[in-house]
């Protein structure tokens, strides 16, 4: 059972008299019949708990500074409309108590809490985001990790892989941006896909008509749960794991890279399209940079000197994470040049950076 | 001065033993030297309230249906770095007192509440959305409504009529989708903009050599806060009301639009687009819906046979308003077909719909 948490908050011009504001409230409680707790805070404010039927809880708090807050928490199973009047009540009365004083009021969207069905997916820069999320379509375990697809309203099943956004049926503007935003000419090509496992990347690519597409996943249980709820991104391409023009590998792609550095195998394209903290089955080195960086050396490795090595970067907020991540370019065994683009991918929430790597 | 407020929510496999996993925390709350008062809940379940020092206030709830909620305020001022790592404690704490029972740990980002900047925009449908906004820009109220220019460090500033976001400088796509697409021919054409004071679409319809564009913008600060705080939207158009190809009435689009009928004057284009619910200085009718319907009917009389008139609609997820909006078009005075189609806008954070409307 959910607890909704409802926001109410009061800016104001001067601080407020609060002996009269608390009193001007007293009746609403009292006719609610919550139970009145005033608190000591040591001189920072008023600070009062109301208690009411079926677990409602209402805080009040009013500070020094002229800010007054309320908090209204009730059980998922509580009758709603009663809560929002409640809540109304109490608005209209600070409206009227306050009135010459306010600066801005403030009424957030209810936030539901330990709901089955989590609509709360923060973006990689920290902000809290609500999506219209109504229902789970897959949850399980791998090996290596939590993987959700979760329905919204607008954007179709959503892939979540550790709690991050990875892909959504709308997302077309991802797949087009970290193939080269329909610049590149992949007839005749032979192209790596690095992860991929939603399929996004791979269904967009066949049309193209390259000569041999490799996608190399870790994860079976990724491009089980795809194949059947994010068709709309990957087609039936997921279907088989071997088609005209492609195979899917389900492997780590480490030693994959590490066989083709060998062989002298090389692509016209690689596509990284890792989650952010890649995962493998043996990572060797210590850290996550690190771990990055022999990626990254490898794939530059089977690039054709006149190949591109296409990338996601991260939230174009994240300055300092990219700027580390373009450092780490200047530091490969062969040297490269690369280009960045900002894209709006619509379920991200937040404007991604894209980058296109080339052999100097 | 702001209020912080976290959340940590625990979602259990079965109830919590509720004595056991309270004693627990206790030694935290002693530590921090936090009063507690433990209330009476009327059989719903566990509830306490901490207060520390500095007013920072901790809730803690257990309902009898596996939930565990925290939740910890703390004025702007206070130690940031203490008051996370008790919430650090908190959350270790319950992860090793309640190990094997936990089926979902989320903590949010925490909540601002009260700041001078503010940050939270919720979308259309009515969804908790956090913005990257970091400064306000301008922050007027006019004969009409309150605008506000924000800066987000994504999406550059931002114009906020009445609450709602309307604009981004990095929106491009809202004024491509409010202009056709990039499919129409604009060359030589005579165009309407109603509304539209941000310049938005003025700087893209000038660049597409029209024969003229007559824009009616009712509110001149909207133009003169764009004009200086928008200029990747609009460019320089807003300088001057009149250019070679176009003209700003500075007006209420009714009468002017009543005035082309009356003179028989028509348009190639129509661009609607006024705020979701349009502001007009003598609106005669009794419903937004009919002040709507008033100058649809308008704009579709002052277009000519071949014309389009393009407006943006609504939410893609506000499906009923947007079924409203489409029966009014079926009840004009000259019948009209219509097509739409869903586009993002990056500063939006919901898919928004876009109606193109012609004469039958």
């Amino acid at each position: 059972m959910a607890l909704r948490h409802y926001t109410l908050d009061f800016n104001l011009s001067a601080p407020a008299d609060c002996p009269t504001t608390v009193h001007g409230l007293q009746s609403i409680f009292q006719e609610q019949e919550m139970t009145e707790t005033v608190h000591d805070t040591e001189g920072h404010g008023y600070l009062a708990t109301f208690i009411g039927k079926n677990g409602r809880l209402v805080i009040l708090r009013v500070t020094a500074h002229g800010l007054l807050t309320i908090d209204l928490q009730c059980c998922e199973g509580d009758n709603i409309v009663q809560v929002e009047n409640l809540l109304n009540t109490l608005e209209e009365k600070l409206r009227s108590l306050l009135h010459g004083n306010i600066k801005r009021v403030k009424r957030l969207p209810a936030l539901t809490r330990g709901a089955a069905v989590d609509r709360y997916w923060p973006t990689a820069d920290g902000r809290l985001v609500e999506y219209d999320i109504d229902r789970v379509v897959y949850d399980e375990d791998s090996a290596y990790q939590n993987i959700k697809i979760m329905h919204s309203q607008q954007f179709g099943n959503i892939l979540i892989l550790n709690g991050d956004v990875n892909l959504s049926e709308s997302d077309l503007p991802y797949t087009q941006a970290i193939m080269g935003r329909g610049q590149e000419n992949y007839a005749g090509k032979e192209v790596l896909i690095l992860g991929g496992g939603d399929g996004g990347i791979l269904a967009e690519a066949v049309k193209l008509k390259p000569k041999m597409i490799t996608m190399v996943e870790i994860d079976q249980m990724v491009i089980d749960g795809c194949r059947t709820h994010m068709r709309k991104a990957c087609g039936s391409v997921l279907d088989n794991l071997k088609g005209e023009c492609y195979q899917v590998l389900v492997e780590d792609c480490v030693p994959v890279l590490k066989k083709y550095v060998e062989e002298g195998k090389t692509f016209d394209y690689v596509i990284n399209d890792l989650t952010a903290v890649p995962i493998s089955t043996a990572p060797e080195e210590d850290s996550t940079w690190e771990f990055l960086q022999l990626i990254l050396d490898l794939s530059i490795k089977v690039l054709r000197p006149t190949g591109k090595y296409f990338t996601q970067g991260n939230s174009a907020n994240l300055t300092e994470t990219l700027a580390l991540y373009e450092e780490q370019l200047g530091r490969l065994s062969c040297p490269v040049d690369f280009s960045k683009e900002v894209v709006c991918v619509p379920s991200y929430m937040e404007l991604w950076v894209f980058y296109t790597v080339w052999k100097k």
